[in-house]
Parts: structure tokens; C-alpha cells; sequence
């Protein structure tokens, strides 16, 4: 699928607001906070933060906190998506992270960025096509999604 | 715990809000829109909707996703919950939220109020500790939440 | 729903069970393990533990796993379920482990016994429709589950 | 990481094994069951298979399902995993299915095949650094996992 990289502006936007995500974090100890934020296709910016619970399965990385914050507001396809951590090196989504994130470029019908920024300010530029390549989707599940482009 | 419910200004305010959540919902057949908003301490609203993905254990609920959505912008102390559903009579929160929304009550250090919204405007009204009495949270973990209250 | 309480050979049989299955745990830092063992209706007996993740939304409790591990053999009914942990006072399932308990009272349509054992020995005895009551299922949902009664 | 691949005869018992646990599958509607084998470094096997849930959020694959089988039995360290659908194309495992597999082979200390096996007969292999290069795990989190070595 066809990738739009953000441009500098956005991406700009997009790092400063992910930081502003990670101050917010919840987290059982406070050693691992994460911030995220996503772009529309429509040029809006929607962040995120790791919540953490004390019960195994429940609980939210800042991807997809960042994502569900964008549906909740009705945003439904996303050009890019800014992930940022306390770590010097660029941190990458986890699996579960890639696969939701995934499952929205099915409905965007084109690749979704991923930008990654360390600590110290190290980016990392890929997308999720080519980090979780040919993975499940709801297409795959023969759902229609028309009704979440506009 | 204590718990003030919410006056009828707010009480107004939060199902607008919970209902706008519904409208977003992103669902596999459109069958099943649930909306959810969110009252902190403070005044404010965060809304949020349900998010089904194709992948058992993912995706969320609205009422979780409305949470998060707060903490992302961070919030993490509420005095009412309120979730709206296309059923005629008010949806009860599953025990996963029941168990999300006590987490925070721990952080909150006091109950929080449960408002279920029917399609005809049918109103029940319970809490989070009588709904789901003496469940296990991060207090039981031993964790410090001083931090989030402010 | 009615339900039929365990015997008392079924009981120690269950306990003995949850205990193994505590022993197994997958824990982060080893200090919370829990164990559960399921019985089903046909007498048959699952364990499970909890597993922890480092990603927030994975893992599960020793009483879903419990119950996917009986799944996994082909059993849907259940007619109680022990969990036990290293705390004195008898450990209550977290509301996401209830709900999960309660859609599968609906498959076998009778109440499910949840028996809570301390790490003393001290024994409560509850059901999930009393823990959780009125919860949303697959019933409420349309789901024909004729299927899974055998 | 290293990887051993399974042999022949190994391969032949997880997809029996796979078989098995595709046919004990809880479905909303019956039309997905997906089945699945994880091999253990000692030579045993566990099944599981994918239980859905009506709420987002819960409910599991059935990669995580046969791992959680085998954590509940005390085995962590996996050679390799068979997953089996109804799709005539070999269904890879989900991005969040990937890492649970990928955390598990940094407990492991190798790399974990993964064989896809399709409706026809077809099979993929392949495995989970190739699949879920890099991805962050309980070493990265500063975890000690010896004792789940053995």
C-alpha cells in the first residue's frame, strides 16, 4: 500500500505532542512512561500515553491509546503515528500496537507512517506495512468499512 | 468510599457527550454502538467509544476508552461514568470496565458514580464500588498513587 | 441462574489443582503469583496461572487461563472455578476474570461457583452471579451458543 | 537468536495437535476457528485454539491460548508453534500473538519457529524474529528470567 510521509511541520506537531502524552503517562511505578501521537489523514493530531493496570490483559499502550482518542472524536484513517519513550534509542511499537495500527491502514486503504524518537532526539522512520508485513485485517474478516472513509 | 453524585447540569452534559461518543463508535457491523464520557474532579468531560478489532483481546470498550482518553490528557480522577448504548434498557458496564473504573477509584480515593443511559432516555444510576464491591486494585499491589492526585 | 455447589471431593480436588497450577505462574518479578483450576460439568478439571507481559493489554489471570485451557479440550460448561494466591484473605476475581466467567454461565446456563481460597486455607464461597450480576453475554448479544451444550 | 527447526515427526504431531484444538474453537458464529500447537524445548506439546469474547478487549488466539496451556503446565521455553484455519492460505499469527511468542524467546534464549498451515495442506515456516524483528521484551524491561529456564 502507497505510504504520504509527514511532512516537517507535521512532524514537528506530531513529536511535540507525543512528549506532551508521555508527562501524562500512568504507570504501576512511574519507570516507564511512553507517549504518543497520531496524524489524520485530515491533518488533525490526537496523543496518547501507556495506562497501566494491575490486572494482566488489561491496560493500553500510548499507540493505541492515541488511536482510540482519534476514533472517540470520529478520525478514522492516519497518515502517521509518532511513538516516543524515555530510552535513548528509538522505541518500536510492540506487536499488539502494530497489529492495531495495521488494522486502520486497512480502513485508510494506504500505509501508515511510524516515527520513532528517542530520548535525546534519535528518529526512526518506517511504516507498518513494512514492520508487520501482511498481517490480519478486517478485510481479511470481510468486514465492509466504507462507512469509516470520508 | 464516599462518592458526590453528579449535579444535573453535569449529569446533561455527560450524556450529550456520551452520546457523540456513540456516533464515532468504530464496530465490525455497525450493530453495536456503545458511547462513554468521563467527569473528573475537576469539571471536565473526555468522551469515548467502542473500538472492535478482528483480534480476540483487542480493541476496547467505550467506557475504557473514554478513561484513557482523560489520562492521555492527564486526568486520572473521576467522579462519574456515564455509557449509552442503542438498547432500550441502560447498558450495565462489563467487568472489565467495572474493574478499569475501580482501578481509578483507588486513585481517586473515592467511589465514582455509574450512569447507564437507555435509547429512550431511561436513567439508572449506581457506583463503581457497588457494582463491583472489594475489587483488587492498585492499592492491593502496594503501589504509590500520590502522584496522580493533585 | 441455579447452580450446583462442588462436593467436598471436588473441592479438594480443585484446590490441589489451583495450587498447581499457583506453582507455574509467569509472574514479572515473581511476587504475585496465582493459580485457578476450573471444574466442569462433566467433572473434568483445567489449571491455569496467571501470565504477566510487559505490554499493557496482554497476559492474562490464572482464572481466564483456567477456563482457555478447558476451552482448548473442548469444555464449555463450567460448575465452579477456585483461585488461590499467597494472600492470607481469599483473593476475589478481578471484574475482567468475572465477566469472562459469566459469558460462559450463560453458555452453560446455570450460575458458576467461585470458590476463594486464602494462603492460610481460609475458604469463601460465592457465585459469579452474585459477584457480577446482570452482566452483558453472548445471550444479550444474539449469539446462538446451542453448539457448545453437549 | 538460534533456532533448531522441529523435525518431521515433530512437525506431524503439531499439526495434529493444531488440528485438535481448531476443532474445540469458541466462536461467536463458528466461522473462524483457528487452532494451534506451541512445541516445547523438552519435546512436549500443548494445544489451544481461539475463544471469542462479546466484549473488546477479551477473549484470545489460539497462539496464546496453547502458550498459556503450556505456562499453566510450568513450561516457558518454546521451539516452535503450529497455527491451522480454515483458510486455504496459511494464516500468519497476529501482531499481538507475535510478540506474546517473541517474549517468550527471550526466556527461551532462541529464536521460536512458526509453521502456518493451510485448509489444503500448505504449509509456511518461518519464525519470530524473522516475523517480529526487535521487538521489546521483559529482558528489555530489565527482567530476570532465569528461573524460568530449566
Amino acid at each position: 500500500m502507497k505510504m504520504r510521509k509527514a511532512g516537517n511541520k507535521e512532524l514537528k506537531k506530531l513529536i511535540e505532542k507525543a512528549k506532551e502524552g508521555m508527562k501524562n503517562a500512568y504507570t504501576r511505578t512511574g519507570m516507564f512512561p511512553v507517549g504518543a501521537a497520531v496524524l489524520t489523514d485530515k491533518g488533525g493530531i490526537y496523543l496518547g500515553c501507556n495506562v497501566e493496570s494491575v490486572i494482566s490483559g488489561m491496560g493500553i499502550c500510548a499507540e493505541r491509546c492515541a488511536i482510540d482518542n482519534a476514533v472517540a472524536h470520529g478520525e478514522y484513517c492516519f497518515k502517521a503515528i509518532a511513538v516516543v519513550s524515555k530510552l535513548e534509542e528509538p522505541l518500536k511499537p510492540c506487536g499488539m500496537c502494530l497489529q492495531y495500527i495495521s488494522e486502520f491502514s486497512q480502513v485508510a486503504e494506504h500505509d501508515i507512517e511510524i516515527i520513532m524518537i528517542g530520548s535525546k532526539g534519535r528518529i526512526k522512520r518506517s511504516s507498518v506495512n513494512k514492520m508487520l508485513p501482511g498481517s490480519f485485517g478486517p478485510k481479511d474478516a470481510g468486514l465492509n468499512l466504507d462507512r469509516y472513509r470520508k
